[in-house]
């Protein structure tokens, strides 16, 4: 029997479950699992359903659609691995965090390429039989740099993610308008503490006793976009910057896989710069 | 307009989200939150849901079990304070830490009494103007003890909950069965490690890097009642037994505290030796 | 036989520990516990000794100061309660977490008062025994509500630490200069995240998956001062903002609590804005 | 110019201190950090000192082992890559996060070998030009598996750590007497919670809210030699046994890798089945 996850998010008002959870009932559909978010400040609502039985996705969204108030976004999602591409430029942490987890079968997620503006990486990736594609970035300006990117990335036939595995350059306006809500970077600190460069060495200047990692969705605005996930580790004044640093890896590498697992299990909602996780 | 928590767990069966959110729905009921959630080892379902509207109690609860399946527990329960006694036996951090909460206003409780089988408490807690019952267990065995004790509950009209914040007497089964799923107990290690005397001593024996506190429901096995809450902090080989110990405290209370909040709120299940907490 | 604390910082230079230790030795002096570091960037020496035997304060500190670079700081603190002001606004938790432990014997410290701007908290400290002194600021500017803070403070005779429990009004210059380094803020944030009003609010806007508390050194930059501790706790969309006060609260008084507790063993030194605790 | 590790561990006496850092400067060595611990309750002092300077590492040892009490141990090391050999069964996560930080350039080891009971991790091992040994256990009983494996290890000139990255066979006192505190095990439960098989089966069945590893050397009683290093993570009523597994897994490495980087740096005394830790 098929299996969906159904993702609902819609203006609230009285009867949603009721409406929704009827369809499912009329389909013959059982819910596996089910979990709802009302929104009161926004009067929003969230719903994300994983359903079983005899019905293809369409009619499902279809049913979904009638009952729903206008302007519902629905989507019906059957699980298989999504595509993603990652980018890094010189550390190898994070990047190898995810192969390996790629490796040993945990990740539901055909990786179709690491891109890269240096080729420091390549051995490494070569290990894994992944494409590793180099587009450096000297002698170009932001702008025909990541035109080259775009273009590398057309010739793929479908990106679900994109995800920023330590790639050490600011995006631009159009490139993540192209990949809305698909592009996951992890951040070195916990935001809003310490956006920028070099965060370790801020956060060391500052004197914290904690530091910490934060996966979001790429934004317009750097490091200001919607959050997926956040965690620290504490840290005292014997560690300088670059021991910061070092620690931190083991935080970034396990924060940014955490939100990507999320994100392959179609378990967010983007909303108001915000995520609502189920 | 009333508000209404609803707790439901029954067997598992197709449709009991609908039927359950077509009643609220034909009652014109307003679902203010909802959350669910299918063991699928033990079949069973649960859900907790907050409805607000016109209709009282008894009326909602006779339409829930009408259309569930038989042998379900229905509770549909008005928010107001419960009554809790709370018991001690010397030490004052994590029994302070609920009367500090209760005069603040944080504690959705009336605490009926504070009682111990010793009297050094009482000049604590007489400060809050909180009755101090003290029922001594000297030349007492310890089943003439806790029929005292007993006595004294009963008179009390109503007790929702049973606080051991720190009561270091081992109950009876005759105890326990009177209050069942109603004593939460804060024990000062991570359950299940350090069952019984002295878990700090316990641990700095074994040299654990962790020490933790759990709260959990009393049953007849000492210390192996259904778990509600745990946390932990970290210990190095700096710390002796009495250091541990003192640090533990902030763990202590702070998960027991969370924990009846939990209790007060009415997000606990309790099956199968376990919680589902929403 | 008398025990000491001995706090040291120096600018490095070779054979320090050799010396002091030296001392120690000499003067027939055990050293029941020692721990130093060196920050390599500024090339300070930072040591703290704990030893004990038969000699008076001034004389080991004469010793030391003798064999030592010029211009080092060098204090030798007897082990007692030392003397603190407590200053709130409204709220209860963090002040109360103070008084309880103070109440437990845990404190090494005589409360000499609570200073509030409102009157609110009264009564809970009257139940401690303890001063309330309210100075309220209506009608009065910044400048002439703090002249009247400091003449009341000025009538204590000895004052160690101000502890700022939640006490909810800006210092000024003058205010900070005149207790340096004696002043500890909790701040309902992890700095330096949320800089300013309402932090959990800021928080909430921002979609944050974590939120905190630090406790630090007031200096006349408002929430800039050298950090003493911080931590966390994990929150999800479910959290409007105060819901994260809420949680916070439990964060916030361990986190304070434990600064003070640091401040009051003399374990911390300030220095280039950070502290070395050892 | 030459740096080494210093460490001693001594039966406790006044003056160490003293007598050691005096050797340092007559020596004229510079001492870059030290770190030092007396247990009271055995009366053992522990000191860590790494110093800079010109001198041979057999010298300074000699100097140190005069001045020190007898039976003191006294360890001098010359900073270099550890020769370790890594043991796996079938998982890849703990061996991985091992394998990419050593291509990171992060960890001060060669990675003599990893050797397995079973070929299936080869092709992974393979990718990072690590000879992988497959010592098949079937047929044998234990005793015989052992004897195979030993000899492979003595066809190594040194072996200064096995790692054990999920290794699922229990050693016999044989081995272990072999390489004694040589051998570090993680095991996927906080010990001394859940000690042997399916340590995330019991912890389900437990229902508890804290699952995590614990990372030691191994002796003679299962799961039960000196703790190096310990971490949890917070599950709820929704994950079962596979999902603590999973989720585990992420503490599971981190503990792992940790525990070995302290015991590259020599930073781990044993001492009374405890471990202390600079």
């Amino acid at each position: 029997m098929a299996q969906y996850r159904v993702l609902i998010d819609a203006n609230d008002e009285k009867g949603l479950v009721y409406k929704v959870s009827s369809i499912f009932f009329n389909l013959n559909l059982n819910m596996v699992s089910n979990s709802e978010f009302v929104d009161r400040v926004n009067n929003k609502f969230f719903m994300r359903s994983v359903v079983e039985g005899d019905i293809d996705a369409a009619a499902l969204r279809k049913s979904l659609v009638e009952i729903l108030p206008k302007k519902s976004n629905v989507r019906v999602i059957e699980p298989k691995n999504k595509d993603i591409v990652i980018m890094a430029t010189k550390e190898m942490h994070a990047l190898g965090d995810i192969l390996v987890r790629h490796e040993a079968g945990e990740l539901d997620a055909n990786i179709l390429a690491v891109v890269s503006n240096y080729d420091i990486l390549e051995p490494f990736v070569s290990k894994f039989n992944i494409p590793f594609i180099t587009v450096s970035h000297e002698g170009l300006n932001r702008a025909e740099h990541e035109e080259k990117i775009l273009k590398t990335l057309e010739g793929f036939e479908n990106i679900d993610y994109i995800v920023l595995a330590k790639y050490m350059r600011i995006l631009t306006p159009r490139f993540v308008e192209a990949y809305e809500n698909k592009i996951i970077n992890i951040h070195h600190s916990f935001l809003p503490a310490f956006i920028g460069a070099n965060p370790y060495k801020q956060a060391y200047e500052r004197g914290v006793k904690i530091i910490g990692a934060t996966a979001h969705f790429v934004n317009n605005n750097l490091d200001e976009g919607p959050i997926i996930s956040q965690n620290v580790i504490q840290v005292d004044h014997a560690y300088d910057w670059q021991d910061m640093q070092k620690s931190g890896r083991d935080v970034e590498k396990v924060v940014l896989s955490g939100a990507l697992k999320m994100a392959l299990e179609d378990r967010i909602f983007v909303y108001a710069n915000k995520t609502v996780i189920f």
